[in-house]
């Protein structure tokens, strides 16, 4: 694996959009090798998936079926896009990547760390992020500073509680996973928040 | 689990919808409690998966994420139909079931048994088949008698070669089950079929 792969991580609202968009800006200013792209999604069949999982309606997805669809999207993302990208020596910066998975999964919807981890050993293909920057905001803040939730989005439209699990699910992989998962504070303004996440990349992976 | 599981297993065109058919006109006339279900599918949610799987062709879908696509229906399935269904004392007769994951994906896929049986395990949430009527006829044969594949199915358009690795796997999996899968040799008519199926139903779950 020759490239360096950043995963975005952070609760509905937390500004991952902003802050993508800002380094997206920043990493062509510098003419870096890099791609950009989000999970659920990044091939047509994730895409498709995606819209499942955020759109579905028809019936409820229960938590099982619905790691393993994440998971589904997650090998083939890996295989069609993040791992050739990777080979070929790129920068890959995804929006959301396994720890959602853990976060949404194991701990808001209550499968388990261990559960979640089995389901997604072969799906990974033995591919970790080198670093993954969680934007840390709880949501009771940054639904307020959101104006309120997507209600068109199937996991936005959960209540208070599950998305404060979400969170604590994501403090909890800040101990688990040291040696790559770092929390940014974001309560400074986006101009800020840019400027620790630039500071950061460019120690660790730049 | 108070009711009985039933899958029945086979090559593309060993007559399975026809037994399907003549055997859910069996149990009716004997008003036996029972439901009839397949997979991928028996859920909204499951049939649109299906319909992936099948049928999607704007991009390759990689062996791995088929994988996760069966089994993410499967654990919906489970969750919606099977086990409830099992759990009110019904006998459940599944249109293909993990052992097709395990003939395809495993074997003419090449994912590997273990690695099949891994990414299955929590999807299955403990149900194992009570027993697996595997229509025993070489796809050589069968498609001869079926007068050759249905070209918009994604599956059934692959060439004899991968079918006949199905067909393989199938065969082993009847040394690695024998607790529970029985081939049923179908080279008679339909109604000598038939009449077989009832009597191993009969001996081992009515």
């Amino acid at each position: 694996m020759k490239g360096k792969f950043v995963t975005i991580e952070g609760c509905e609202g937390a500004g991952k959009s902003t802050q993508l968009k800002l380094l997206k800006d920043y990493l062509e200013s510098k003419k870096e090798n890099f791609i950009m792209t989000r999970e659920p999604g990044g091939t047509i069949l994730a895409e498709k998936l995606r819209n499942i999982i955020l759109h579905f309606d028809e019936e409820d997805i229960c938590p099982l079926a619905e790691a393993y669809l994440y998971a589904a999207a997650r090998a083939q993302h890996i295989n069609k896009l993040i791992k050739p990208s990777l080979d070929k020596g790129k920068l890959v910066i995804c929006d959301r990547f396994i720890d959602s998975s853990f976060a949404y999964q194991a701990y808001a919807r209550k499968l388990g760390f261990e559960t979640v981890k089995k389901i997604n050993d072969e799906a990974l293909q033995n591919i970790v992020p080198d670093l993954t920057l969680f934007l840390d905001i709880s949501p009771e803040k940054s639904f307020l500073r959101k104006g309120g939730a997507d209600k068109s989005d199937r996991l936005e439209r959960e209540n208070t509680e599950f998305h404060m699990s979400v969170y604590r699910g994501f403090k909890k992989l800040e101990k688990i996973f040291p040696e790559r998962f770092i929390s940014v504070d974001v309560s400074g303004t986006k101009y800020e928040t840019h400027a620790k996440i630039i500071e950061i990349l460019t120690k660790k992976v730049l």
